[in-house]
């Protein structure tokens, strides 16, 4: 399996980056190759000869980057021989098996939609973070890459997430909500409620209903869909959110006594660790014709090392064969079928790569 | 002051519901009445005799609830004599000058909004509440009134929220920021984008730009702007993740150690009381002609005591007026119409009552 990094994605690249992939080689199996895509002379000097593993990590040379806030679509056009841009370009030539990033995500999901394209019967790619929550790790798609939702696209992330969740969590029939304002089958915007059909439809899966913000962290789902405006606002959110809360807690702690403060600092470092969605190793786009794991813009080493390992397990538990064999082969096809032409502005499209580049 | 309060409404009611009232009054200047609204043969046996004030607080008997899972709009049809029915009739016919309910938010917003009808120049109310975080307070507009909002409503939510910020919480010149998934102009779905154009025209505003899910918590703005199913999932997120990262932490202290567990126990009682948004009472529902509060299902007596405070201020300082002067007013109005005709798209109707019980 050969595996591309970006190598100048994020804000701590490309530094954390190789030390990432470095960390990485020696818990991979002896097949396992990495290429760094970047400027070689910004790469090269840093990479140890590596005396363990030959060519266990090779360079393929790309000068551009795209930054974080450049406008993605612009961007790609613009420098066509940036990392996130070749990365995508070897995948598309079957080169590489996956690809990784923790560069400007809109660039990432179009080059990998627009080279990499969708998986037979996906209409849209969804990026899907894993929650670590008290009650257990709870899939979250779309997160962002799509924010033009259509009901087909929920349920097709309820399909995926769930396919993610069994066989890379273990979870043996993960319960799948859907994220509304309430949990009654008339609260929700119309796109919610048309997905909430289409999900209702499918026997195969384990359908809990809406559910609300809060039941994330409640332990009555697995699987959380959303549309990627909200699912974004979910997650920068909850990252805003623990770390006002810690930074509450420390005020509080140093007003009443420091060596309270200093006795709970390892206990929060613990839950820092547990609770930490980084170390589920970034995100998956789902839906995408291959692997493409996109990581939070200011991963470190770690990260980028479970992002390593994450789209070995991705690749080799062989998860998009068993999208395209579900979404081909339920046998309520006939039912969801006439339940979208009934209603034709289900907005089902199989020609559905809007993101064109040239 | 005349205040009606929903003694029916929420988790807690009427017990809970009855004890705030009777808690409030002896903070209340002598010309504030409350009148609690619902079964008499309820609330008049809970109702002790106040020697102190007679006559502070009565009964309008309402012989029907509406549940809080109840479809809002085919309750109040059902239910014409409900508590929530009854203060919203009140204050149409200027009975009393605000409405207090903790009962079903959505039949509340329809009650409100057809009984009371919407101030001048407001296209669609919005719920307004106020986030305590470790920066300061963030008024966040809208979290569940309106879930299908336009560029216009958006705007205005801004606006409305930008007065209760500066009016109730004291905040000189509110920094206002649009809830979008990046900073960039380019970020967002079409309706922020369009409301975007809007905030950026209106040269009174303190526009601080497209914020993301993580900046509420950063202290880069006072009011944070969303549509109502985003804020909504916002509000029970928030609520969710608190509580799931308290059990976290209460866990690992239990691990780590019984004592530091008991120590740290008022440090978190304390973090709960200064970080909790009922301590605020409740969520004003913004751009209704009067002064509506609709409080969380599960307030206990506190927060509705708090939510009477709260109403008598917002009325006092006469905000409704502030609201109406400012959009009347405005002298960027000419420009904005200009922007609104030109994109005809942005949604502005004077005509905005969309939601009709009979």
């Amino acid at each position: 399996m050969r595996i591309a990094i970006d190598a100048m994605g994020g804000d701590n690249a490309p530094d954390e980056i190789i030390a990432g992939a470095l960390e990485s080689i020696e818990l991979l199996a002896e097949d396992v190759e990495l290429i760094l895509v970047g400027p070689a002379e910004t790469i090269e000097p840093q990479l140890p000869s590596l005396k363990s593993r030959k060519g266990a990590i090779s360079v393929v040379h790309a000068p551009d980057v795209i930054g974080m806030d450049e406008p993605p679509i612009g961007s790609l056009r613009k420098k066509p021989k940036s990392s996130i841009a070749t990365i995508a370009k070897l995948a598309k030539r079957g080169q590489v098996d996956a690809v990784i990033s923790a560069g400007n995500t809109g660039a990432c999901v179009a080059a990998f939609q627009m080279r990499m394209r969708n998986l037979p019967g996906v209409n849209r790619p969804g990026i899907a973070v894993v929650f670590p929550t008290f009650e257990g790790p709870v899939t979250i798609c779309d997160v962002g890459a799509n924010i033009a939702c259509k009901p087909i696209h929920l349920y097709q992330y309820a399909v995926m997430a769930s396919i993610y969740s069994k066989h890379l969590l273990g979870i043996e029939n993960p319960r799948a909500g859907l994220m509304s304002i309430g949990a009654e089958d008339a609260k929700g915007n119309e796109v919610v409620k048309k997905a909430r059909e289409l999900m209702k439809a499918d026997t195969n899966m384990n359908f809990v209903g809406n559910i609300e913000g809060r039941d994330i962290f409640k332990g009555i789902c697995d699987v959380a869909i959303c549309e990627g405006f909200v699912g974004n606002v979910i997650l920068k959110l909850t990252e805003g959110l623990v770390d006002g809360l810690f930074k509450a807690i420390k005020h509080e702690l140093m007003e009443e006594k420091l060596r309270l403060a200093m006795k709970f600092k390892p206990v929060m470092t613990r839950i820092y660790k547990k609770y930490d969605y980084n170390e589920y190793g970034g995100a998956l786009l789902l839906g995408i014709n291959g692997t493409a794991v996109i990581c939070h813009g200011s991963s470190r080493s770690r990260t980028i090392k479970n992002a390593i390992l994450a789209s070995k397990t991705y690749y080799t538990k062989r998860i998009n064969d068993k999208i395209t064999e579900y979404l081909s082969q339920t046998p309520f096809d006939d039912q969801l079928q006439g339940l979208q032409t009934q209603k034709s502005a289900l907005g089902n499209s199989q020609n559905a790569n809007p993101q064109k580049l040239a």
